[in-house]
């Protein structure tokens, strides 16, 4: 199979989410930077093939797919064969990936607000967001915490593509806003944590991360 | 094959998204309110099932699910050989499915802004808020608009539940909130509007909500 294109940069969350699925899968890819600082993103030719001006996308073949959790449902389905079942083996399974993949959705809309709002875009902080932010995030791994008590990970006993979006986001949270007591204060979500963020997967996407960071 | 056990309200635009796949896949469904006035997401019983204690759930035999993002893709995997192929029939098509779901999110976030918060809740209007909201909906209105002025729907040529998931916000802006103009004055969204608003199974769960409106 020909080696799948992925039009990003490491340092960009969303296409960590698409990397550390296409390493854990064992598949061949190629990493096209896009120069987002002279608004590359922003120029015809990449409007075409993602009309919002975004990263990541990937071009498999003549096919192109934007949105990083479109690609890496389509990644799981793709290499279904190959490495972990990431979207489970059964029509329940699936189910429940999917699941946890919209609880993300809601996780991810707080961590932003915690993360990236004052750390990367010098937004100045608003007290008010921080506070309900945290507490909905609080909230959700409450949830997490009594559900990952009886589940090794979060749609069960396999790991799946609803553990691993959250990587890039989580680490985020808790290696650069410094807000780790969040997941460390609990118990079953903090030995999750440690679970993924040890998968040689990861390893490789932050050796890529801190690659850039160096250049 | 048993009916699947929506717990939920026709009231609720998450309810009417699994409705409307349901409906739309002939499949057996009944309805089990909650009564939410009283708090009953709140209690016990339903927080074993849904641990944030919203709606809805499904029942299926002794399998369970919650988020209706999650759902409607369960009934459509499920429902595979019945009724139109809501996932589409190709690894791609599948993808592009997943691809325009991840559009709506984003999508749902600016309308519920325009529709919820103002109408539903007595939120005072921020006018802000609200600006930025429309602001965000029209750019992605104009690129539904760029694609469907080539593709009979979201993912394609096909009906999928990228389509069916918009259905009941896109209906609360329309006729509540009466910002109908963001979608009229796009002809190929307005189309595409028309043709999804009009389908049998729309129709239904207007009549089912409808009918909780006049009791």
């Amino acid at each position: 199979m020909a080696a799948i294109k992925v039009i990003g940069v490491p340092t960009s969350t969303c296409t960590q989410r698409v990397l550390v699925v296409l390493i854990e899968k064992g598949a061949e890819y190629v990493i096209q930077p896009l120069d987002m600082m002279n608004g590359a993103h922003k120029k015809p030719e990449h409007l075409a093939i993602q009309p919002f001006g975004q990263i990541p996308v990937i071009v498999d073949g003549t096919f192109t797919l934007f949105e990083s959790r479109g690609i890496v449902r389509y990644l799981a389905d793709k290499y279904e064969g190959q490495g972990p079942s990431l979207y489970g083996k059964t029509l329940h399974e699936k189910a429940l990936v999917e699941q946890w993949l919209a609880v993300e959705i809601a996780i991810t809309a707080a961590v932003v607000q915690l993360v990236l709002g004052p750390k990367f875009r010098g937004i100045p902080t608003d007290e008010a967001i921080v506070y309900s932010s945290l507490e909905k995030l609080e909230k959700v791994l409450d949830v997490y915490e009594a559900h990952l008590a009886k589940s090794k990970f979060l749609a069960g006993d396999f790991l799946s593509i609803a553990d691993l979006v959250q990587l890039p986001f989580l680490f985020l949270l808790v290696e650069v806003a410094k807000r780790g007591e969040v997941v460390t204060s609990r118990k079953h979500v903090h030995k999750w944590y440690e679970t993924i963020s040890s998968l040689p997967s990861w390893k490789k996407v932050l050796s890529l991360y801190a690659w850039v960071l160096l250049t």
